[in-house]
């Protein structure tokens, strides 16, 4: 699997021009030498949720495992005529060399908290932005999305139908490994499946019903070649008077006397929870209680959410367009900020002020950790200097730096150091994890560490993220000392 | 520049599932062979919009050309034991052989009618739904929403920034050539310009700044390394206290000494409105006439439309996440459905009724005309039988399929067929263009064809999609057919 599995397309070049004449600049100045801390954070959870699901590393992984500027690459760059030669050729024999540490894929992940953290000299640091954010934006995006559907249908099955509607190639391929993350059980598109491993699903086609005579011919034809996997789509002329009625039909027909079973039917318009239930009491009478439902048509977490406390009889949903491209809210805003130089033996912290007061970054290396009280659940992240090792402390008094005035003190918990390395410099020295893996564990945080109060649609908890008072006082005295 | 365009990804895997068993039963029906029409069309504008662009074509033609199965590929269905061996060794062999026409890659697109069609054996028309709809889905999306964006800002430059939002590199890359087509005049994304030959520009991040000492140290430097092209990012501290005044400091300082000029600053946070105001001042009192304003931070076309409304001094735009994921509506609904099937000399028309009226399909192998006024302004698209010739008439009575009572005839017009051959047999025939010839070509249709009504942002006028009569009787007759 491997060999598919990695991407060894060139993507060197997908960055920002921006991130080109700063290296360029950086050579000129000779301090392309000088090392640097960039952190990844975001500033706030997609569709009001309490938390997101971190997703893309392993193509992070594959991106800068085939970093490389090729001679046509850099005859492109040298045509523009704004670099210097000397950079120029530095590009040519370019190799990431830094280190990179991350949040283990999968992580459940808030606001504010640096996922990723570059330390690499500063070329080798400027260069990976935009793909680095592009990667995360998109898989956690995706992976975050998901996991709101899949609550939402309460252990009925959700697949990625969205190819057709996602962003292009990659979008459709990398959104359904996203999905999978985020709790989905299978996706219809077939190069996911073969990249990646993971169950396939699909049924059929309006096309195929129109293709035959009658819609019975259609069924019958289908159950004859796919006798253990069929799954009926009866809305292409009229669910009720002839969908469901032909469905039958060729359950008793064509299947039972091959001893074979209809596994289920396909809604994908009009009222899914009418329908639904109206289909269900057909098939049931039918004696075929064990067929099963399948609903598609622009679900998401809110129609679904809504069809099941309506009773819909539906065991099984086919989720597209609003999955795929995460609709209600398609953008997630992950940002990569500078927070440190390395200058005369340690590293100077900086920090970024705007004029929006959101958009004012975590200065300097950090620690993040995750605080667990005496029944494993997550209760705060907290922030720390890269000289403070908690991971054997029990108690700790922390700031909330959205309410300093209180105190705060940790008792009786478990601070566990959440980012790990990935590259040394510029080795990768992490173990890759299949995307199995790395669902199980989003999985298994979610049940067992998280709080449920934090996994409400409306109005979740939110996560604190505190700041020991060492990491709070080098902030505010940074802040004032900029401001001044 | 041919070879780099050229995505040579064998993307052949990027389908849904059910293409594949469907196809797999058409084979073992013996029916592979059946020439069927399959049809691409859209239900609505998006964002309330009165047109679309069609875009994505050539990525298609790409598509269509590299589109085989791999033994590899192959080996891998075989594993799913869904499929008969005599199928797979068919796939093994698959080259595309069918027909396909479409609107030229630009063409103003209406919702209705088919923008794209599919005139092939069964099993080549049926594999490659998934990825034909996702590329226009997609780069459909980008270049209408890009046209919005490029309206509102009235004849301001529009540049992607998007890359790093984007829903993965396709996404980034596919999405920045979609934005040159609906109007923008640059891209950030450097693989963009090196594959489309398109226009690349950018400016400098935060992180430049912030690795300096000082703001001013760090202006002074880009400027001297970039004396011809020098945009500062004036808000990493204070725009007006600090941003504003060192890059002035360093057009008289540093760049007037060399005989340059300040190309302009860059306003990315804060009150847009009010800065630019202010700061336009502060550089037109240092006699900076000369240098432009850039803005950014989540743009689109109603926050740019409100920005010239308050007399904001911007002269150029960098849009990047709602550009690039076209954030307040990310999802162009494209289908493709099953229109005719070929049976004893003849194409029989195939109908979907559903549950939804608008699901309804325009059923039968069609010709749509576009129908021009004297002025040559676009009054209406019409849609008639394949043997209905209106190119040499000059006047035709038309049926509204949504008012059939109301009689509209159509006088000293000229009637243009909008679909051009793209591949016969499987061979291309038509002319790739380049992503500037279309982009030329959105603009003269929108300058001269098109009327302004139609591309209000709010409650535009919605283009006509008549039908001949003889149309209009052949999918009413089948209708009531199917329905009886």
């Amino acid at each position: 699997m491997r060999k598919a599995q990695c991407d060894e397309r060139n993507l060197s070049m997908v960055m920002d021009l921006y991130e080109m004449t700063m290296s360029n600049g950086y050579f000129m100045e000779e301090c392309q030498d000088a090392k640097v801390v960039f952190d990844v954070f975001y500033r706030k959870n997609p569709d009001g949720g309490g938390f997101s699901i971190f997703a893309g590393l392993d193509q992070i992984v594959e991106y800068i495992e085939n970093l490389h500027f090729t001679e046509e690459d850099v005859q492109y760059l040298r045509e523009k005529q704004m670099f210097s030669e000397g950079f120029l050729n530095y590009l040519q024999n370019f190799k990431f060399t830094g280190d990179i540490y991350a949040l283990p894929e999968g992580t459940i992940m808030y606001p504010g908290e640096p996922i990723l953290t570059v330390v690499a000299p500063l070329i080798d640091a400027q260069l990976i932005e935009t793909a680095i954010l592009l990667e995360i934006n998109h898989q956690s995006l995706i992976a975050t999305k998901t996991r709101r559907i899949v609550k939402a249908a309460e252990g009925r099955m959700v697949s990625d139908f969205g190819a057709r509607r996602a962003h292009n190639m990659d979008a459709a391929v990398y959104g359904a490994r996203a999905a999978l993350i985020g709790g989905a059980a299978s996706t219809a598109t077939v190069l996911s499946g073969q990249m990646f491993d993971m169950p396939i699903s699909g049924t059929m086609a309006h096309s195929w019903v129109m293709f035959f005579d009658d819609e019975y011919t259609a069924f019958k034809k289908f159950a004859e070649i796919y006798p253990d996997n069929s799954i009926l789509l009866v809305d292409t002329y009229d669910v009720l008077d002839s969908g469901v009625p032909n469905a039958i039909r060729v359950a008793k027909e064509v299947l039972e006397p091959m001893g074979k079973r209809l596994k289920g039917i396909r809604l994908d318009s009009g009222d899914l929870a009418y329908l639904s239930k109206k289909a269900r009491k057909m098939l049931d009478d039918a004696g075929l209680t064990d067929a099963i439902i399948v609903a598609s048509n622009s679900l998401d977490e809110y129609t679904i959410r809504s069809l099941v406390d309506q009773g819909a009889c539906i065991d099984s949903f086919g989720v597209g367009e609003r999955l795929i491209t995460s609709k209600s809210e398609p953008v997630f805003g992950a940002v990569y900020k500078l927070a440190a130089v390395y200058k005369d033996g340690e590293y100077i912290p900086k920090i970024k002020v705007s004029e929006n007061v959101e958009k004012i970054t975590n200065p300097g290396w950090k620690r993040l950790y995750r605080v667990y009280d005496q029944n494993h659940k997550a209760i705060a992240d907290v922030l720390a200097c890269p000289d403070e090792y908690l991971e054997d402390l029990h108690e700790l008094d922390v700031v909330d730096p959205m309410k300093p005035w209180k105190k705060r003190r940790f008792e009786n918990c478990d601070f566990v150091l959440l980012q790990k390395p990935i590259f040394k410099d510029g080795k990768l020295v992490a173990d890759r994890k299949t995307v199995h893996e790395i669902s199980e564990y989003v999985r298994q945080q979610l049940d067992t560490e998280i709080w449920e109060e934090e996994q409400r649609f409306e109005n979740p908890h939110m996560h604190y993220l505190d700041m020991t008072k060492k990491y709070y006082k080098m902030k505010t005295d940074l802040l004032e000392s900029v401001r001044s």
